[in-house]
């Protein structure tokens, strides 16, 4: 019998580290994976090992990358003059999958969030304007999260770059595509109002 | 960048396997993985590698153990005439969690589903029907889940014990403590209904 027992506590914990899984999830995954054949968890630990050894930053843009430079920052094919400034990197992985974007990027890892104590300086933002201004950036788009601590990190760097003549913009929000306005908050539509389109 | 990288596909996919895990949350894990300290995942690595080397099966009621029999298995305190018919192991852990029965478990790891090939040989019912003949059971109490598979193999079950005159009895069916009946689905309601009791 698995309850109260420590080494599946253990397990359960470990499972309980991954993003958004609670109890009931952490458990479900720990029995799926002593319900699978000692080869099956051999080739899961080895593929997790694996990678995690491999996969690096890139020390141009900060994205996770087998590469440093990463394969799009030594790209030609890219347009330079674009920075996309994102917090992690899924935005970049969400935005290549887009395909709507040919410049190249940029990983905060991180926020300014000052109740967490990050700061312009705990993110690095010193580096972000050393690159945009020895790089010939000409327009950098802030494509950070719709939150508080995203929107003052948008505006933080927009204050620091315009003085410098850099074109900064900022993604648009407002009513997602296939979305209906009766599921849409009231931010949001507030958002999607201040930022309407003149239809030709 | 991450996207079509064959090493972070693998480790997506690696998360993929296991129960109610697509793609979004996948790499979520993967990202997040990729995001811990090398400690840290070796750490993960660990674990799951030990627990899944030190956690058996018990010979006695095909559960979970560290030690077989295990502890349940080999307790006096438990009521050997009190057998509880389990699919999985995570049905003992809900059992125990509420703490309402004091007898012992078997864990059928599976259900009578002849669609997927698997009938009473299969699932290796003889081998509890000979531990309930040999060992004094004298009530059976099957709490597979209420599903056609379920309900096939508990009535498959009570069929080849009783002519040998074992009671054998079914978990009760019915509308969730706390839920109201709006969000009771028919055949539920149907079955709290049929199972009605008398109050007094």
């Amino acid at each position: 019998m698995l309850l109260n027992n420590k080494l599946f506590e253990n397990l359960v914990n470990a499972f309980r580290k991954l993003p958004g899984v609670g109890k009931k999830t952490a458990e479900r995954y720990a029995l799926h994976l002593l319900s699978s054949t000692e080869e099956e968890v051999k080739e899961f630990v080895g593929t997790i090992s694996g990678v995690r050894s491999q996969i690096k930053r890139c020390s141009e843009c900060h994205d996770f990358s087998e590469t440093d430079p990463c394969s799009i920052c030594v790209s030609t094919e890219r347009d330079g003059g674009l920075l996309c400034i994102v917090e992690k990197p899924s935005g970049v992985i969400a935005i290549e999958r887009s395909g709507a974007f040919r410049g190249k990027y940029y990983v905060l890892n991180g926020l300014v969030s000052p109740l967490d104590g990050i700061g312009p300086e705990e993110l690095g933002l010193s580096h972000l304007f050393h690159k945009v201004v020895t790089k010939g950036v000409k327009e950098l788009i802030i494509a950070t999260s719709a939150t508080s601590e995203g929107e003052a990190t948008a505006l933080y760097i927009a204050h620091q770059l315009k003085p410098l003549g850099i074109k900064v913009t900022r993604i648009a929000h407002g009513v997602p595509m296939g979305a209906g306005l009766e599921l849409t908050d009231d931010y949001t539509l507030r958002q999607a109002l201040e930022g309407r389109k003149v239809l030709d």
